[in-house]
């Protein structure tokens, strides 16, 4: 028998909400010779405001322990913009070297999109977590006066992108479809742009299988809501794939459906689970939220746990509860309806 | 009477055939008494693959004598990428001091947008033109090997935002609902955006009537689908109104349809209009493309250079006109259309 330890991170507003009813499908998912063994965290806004700390060092080595960690939602406006973020939410996906952010693409079924005309959308973003403009190279000259000069430094190195690039060829060749887009703006940023694309082609020569495109960030936004169906597997910058992974769970049916893995792929470090969704502190503690976008990143975690079989029943019991939702159900009847679908 | 001196750069692919359309709209629009002088530049790929030159000294000089700059579209793909974008485009935005770059968002009535429900979309996106990721500011290390290292500086004066922040309040103030968002990414960006920030708050005081709103890019993204009636005027950073501008584009109908003014208030240097659509050599020389946008940029300049009566008639010319299409026509069968309306 297996012992998985898990770190929870509920964090603010609903996240502690969604991550419970994540919780209770995990449980319900796992084979039974499994024991699921969880450690909570109290990190996010109340903690700051507590004792002013973010991500504490001792913290940070505790959650190095643990086979993974779910994380619920991080933020609250009483928090100046860029103090969690920063200090939380980026510090982890950093230090933990999570440089593969898996985030799919998925319209299911019975979902009604924003776009007319119903399309098919299944793509799933592999987009770069440990660099380019996140890396938090930059500074301020005559700070606060009229003559203030702020600067943002994006890194980009061969060795960061070769491995993204790679492991997002092999995603491609794994699927039907075998297509994969480079999304960049290597036409203005010439220096990151180009890197990106020689490696992409580079790397490329390894999966003849796989056909490749590349799209200026720019005009990806416009397929993605004119061609949604174009995409398959797409690989780009950490910036362009936080701002095209929104856009995503915007045409698939809202934020409360996107999912993502933080993850690290070597398994050096404990990879991170979290729905794409903010803490959205004005329904939190109503059992509004929707707590499936919770539960498909507890399906990407038990996927990269090795439990595919599990993956896909948490999959297909979200598929299935989405095909035949009405009316309005609380957080936790959501969680219920899942998680019975997952033991039934 | 009056002479207005135009410098118009048709460029490669469509760009000639819109631009002639432009043209013809352009003198229909003009009062009798208006003189246009135009000069024709031969700038883009076939200059660049004929002479190595992107945009002579030279030639840079005669066109700032000019009142004003008409511009098809430029890019080949036999031209390597970034090289006609930085050498020319951006060298015209940075040289002129372009530094509003301003971008409707307009869905007309009878035009369909990808969006279900036929929402109500009427906002401009005023992007900054000549700072932040686009200063060409980056370079790479250990060039093309597997160590190599390639860097962007995104570089942000508090005297560029201001200047832009406080055109887009204005503007703003100008407008029946008075709202004005922001957009960036200070959550991550931190410098830059608190920078950013900052100056929209400061400069907010001296409009007590606009209301004001910030939104991160992705958020934004996100609104753009699923509430674009939300936008009245947006202000933001150069690459984040790349970005939001072609995703306002896909959402009014199509990139088509998208007109820009890259504009110097002062008139220090001569203000450049252009269709944001690219110079699309798959349906070159066919008549097949829509000069709409450019008709409509051309609308931008009868504006800016004091033709405010005139613009609006152009405006209004093709707003009937989209209200009323059905069927094929060709590129000139519609600026025909379009000349006709506005001198009739
Ligand atoms: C909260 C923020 C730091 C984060 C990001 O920009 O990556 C979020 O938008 C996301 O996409 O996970
Ligand atoms: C062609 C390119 C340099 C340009 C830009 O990125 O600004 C284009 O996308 C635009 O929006 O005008």
């Amino acid at each position: 028998s297996r012992t998985i330890r898990l770190a929870v991170v509920p964090g603010d507003g609903i996240g502690q909400e969604v991550v419970a009813e994540g919780l209770k499908v995990l449980e319900a998912a796992l084979p039974a010779d499994v024991k699921l063994e969880t450690t909570e965290y109290d990190l996010g806004a109340r903690r700051y405001h507590r004792t002013g700390e973010t991500l504490p060092d001792s913290v940070l080595a505790e959650l190095k322990t643990h086979d993974a960690i779910l994380l619920g939602a991080i933020g609250d406006p009483s928090v100046p913009s860029g103090v969690l973020e920063r200090g939380l939410l980026l510090k982890l996906r950093f230090a933990f070297d999570h440089h593969i952010n898996l985030r799919p693409g998925r319209l299911f079924p019975g979902v009604k999109s924003p776009l007319a005309g119903e399309p098919e959308i299944d793509f799933v973003v592999v987009r770069e977590g440990t660099e380019g403009p996140y890396v938090g190279n930059g500074g301020t000259l005559r700070t606060g006066t009229e003559h203030e000069v702020a600067t943002e430094v994006s890194l980009n190195t061969a060795y960061g992108i070769e491995r993204v690039v790679r492991d997002a060829y092999r995603r491609a060749q794994a699927r039907p479809r075998k297509k994969l887009t480079l999304v960049h703006k290597n036409n203005v940023l010439v220096h990151a742009g180009h890197l990106w694309t020689r490696i992409f082609e580079q790397v490329g020569r390894e999966f003849p299988e796989v056909t490749t495109d590349y799209l200026h960030v720019d005009a990806a936004t416009i397929f993605f809501v004119t061609q949604p169906e174009r995409f398959d597997v797409i690989v780009t910058d950490n910036l362009f794939g936080d701002i095209l992974t929104d856009l995503a769970a915007a045409v698939t049916g809202g934020i409360g459906l996107a999912a993502s893995g933080n993850i690290n792929p070597g398994g050096e470090f404990p990879s991170m689970f979290e729905p794409v969704h903010g803490s959205a502190p004005d329904i939190a503690g109503q059992g509004k939220a929707d707590p499936t976008a919770t539960v498909l990143s507890v399906a990407m975690l038990l996927d990269h746990l090795g439990f595919a079989a599990e993956a896909a029943a948490v999959e297909a019991a979200v598929a299935a509860d989405l095909a035949e939702r009405t009316g309005t159900r609380t957080t936790s009847q959501v969680g219920d309806a899942l998680a019975a679908r997952v033991s039934g």
